[in-house]
């Protein structure tokens, strides 16, 4: 449980545009604390899900138009796919308030500058962010009040917006908890691409490989998964949506890490096959010092 | 805690050869228990480590000298890596007792099977075994009493063993916790190499594709690793020469697999830089669906 402040509101009208696990995490934490902002509005696809919402008591109000569901507000946070970013922001961007602030949650942020930007109203903050927080589970009742604490969010403001609309993103942010940084968008993405999209590429990629393996070793597969297999398939088993967006935007970067990966894993097949031991140990022995950093840094 | 059974030994004298995770989790229960061996005899390379031993109390006797350790012991259990196998099994073929039981606990089983086979005297009965358990630790302080509860151990027993051998074998691991398949060696290591061996050297080698990025980016790899890449390294903290013998022994299945997931890893880029959204989110489904069946096997 976040602590309850009690303070002055950071907003007056906080909209959630989409409500996963991220949405409903924030929604959670900001009726709980109260001085995120005074009022909490969210918008889904479905009606199916805005009751849900209801139901669980993390919003003051919901709203299945997305138009209507910024109106007023002094925060505007797209939370649903990167793919759907583009549409969305058509839809809202008239609607939304002068000097709001439009943020969002996306994975990758040269992409949502290239959709959401250039339609952002004159007047209106746009401050892309991206909580580095998540687990494998998805949908409003998957949201928790402590995904990110201790979590970075990066923020990546293009060029000239507003110092103080990025300083109080960046406190709404601190008030979920989270550590902040600021981070130029294409470093961002290829920074991204190496430390999580491709693991969920790979992830996603071989648990493929094993289903794709004679119906009898298949049973086995996951009769017989080993630990090695039990981390792939949790990684593996996150939003389909989400992660084919998050791929088809930041395909660059990804495509570029995915190379230099098939890379070093055609050396280690080379040296498997050929009984090189000591560059299959130096490769494990690498392995552990990613993880000893991981765990000075206490990430891991 | 493993319940004490107070029961009839089902061994004299256990002697574990190597004690690293798997061997000092085995001494943990046979010395808890009461019921796995009246005595306990642990062989290590060096004095450090059988001093740790004796510190531990997880031994009633310590061996530096492998051949000493067998003498007269009716359970003879390999623990050491693989790769060590064939060098072990000349040392303490000519001492073991007649009518004993050798087996292992190695991750590759015709290896095994080719390596210390022919060495194994007459009257010897030789099990092969593999318990599917682990962490990323190593070494006689890792160990712990309920490492095996509800995962699989795989028996490799050759055509023509002693099915009474391979009887008591089975209940020793079922005293651990274990459940009992019985397996043909070739089998055991194509199934292990989809769900153990690829994925190890999967999370291996993208450790070492972050660890070459130019220096700043590295820095942020660890700074900034989402919950991706930080499994991966926990699987990639993994013992070093341990995996390296694992790797070398199961050389063809493992290439198979890797050439495998590496057409469906070149699919998968394809995908992305064509856009093939619905090819994308098929391959993502299809983790979800493994994971649904790991968890229904209670495997997750």
């Amino acid at each position: 449980m976040v602590e309850t402040v009690g303070g002055e509101p950071l907003f007056r009208r906080l909209a959630l545009i989409g409500i996963g696990l991220i949405g409903s995490s924030v929604a959670r934490i900001a009726m709980e604390r109260g001085d995120l902002a005074a009022e909490v509005v969210v918008n889904a696809r479905t009606q199916k899900t805005l009751d849900r919402v209801m139901e669980l008591g993390i919003a003051h109000r919901v709203e299945i138009d997305p138009a209507a569901a910024v109106r007023g507000a002094d925060c505007v946070m797209l939370c649903a796919p990167v793919g759907a970013f583009a549409e969305l922001a058509a839809a809202i961007a008239p609607h939304l308030a002068p000097g709001a602030i439009l943020t969002d949650v996306g994975s990758t942020k040269q992409s949502v500058i290239r959709d959401v930007g250039p339609l952002v109203p004159e007047g209106v903050h746009f401050v892309p962010a991206h909580p580095l927080a998540g687990t494998e589970f998805s949908g409003p009742d998957a949201g928790f009040t402590t995904l990110f604490v201790n979590r970075w969010t990066l923020l990546t403001p293009p060029a000239g917006t507003d110092p103080e609309a990025v300083e109080k993103t960046a406190e709404l942010w601190r008030r979920c908890g989270s550590m902040i940084e600021t981070m130029e968008p294409g470093h961002h993405d290829r920074v991204l691409a190496i430390v999580s999209h491709l693991p969920h590429l790979i992830a996603f990629t071989i648990c493929g490989t094993a289903d794709d393996l004679a119906d009898e070793s298949r049973q086995q597969v996951t009769k017989f998964a080993a630990s090695g297999f039990r981390d792939f398939t949790r990684i593996a088993a996150s939003d389909p949506v989400m992660w084919r967006d998050v791929f088809l935007n930041n395909r660059e970067a990804l495509l570029e890490m995915l190379q230099r990966f098939m890379e070093d894993a055609q050396a280690m097949a080379r040296a498997v096959r050929w009984g090189d031991a000591s560059y299959i140990e130096d490769k494990v022995e690498r392995g552990r010092k990613i993880r000893r950093s991981l765990i000075e840094q206490k990430q891991a």
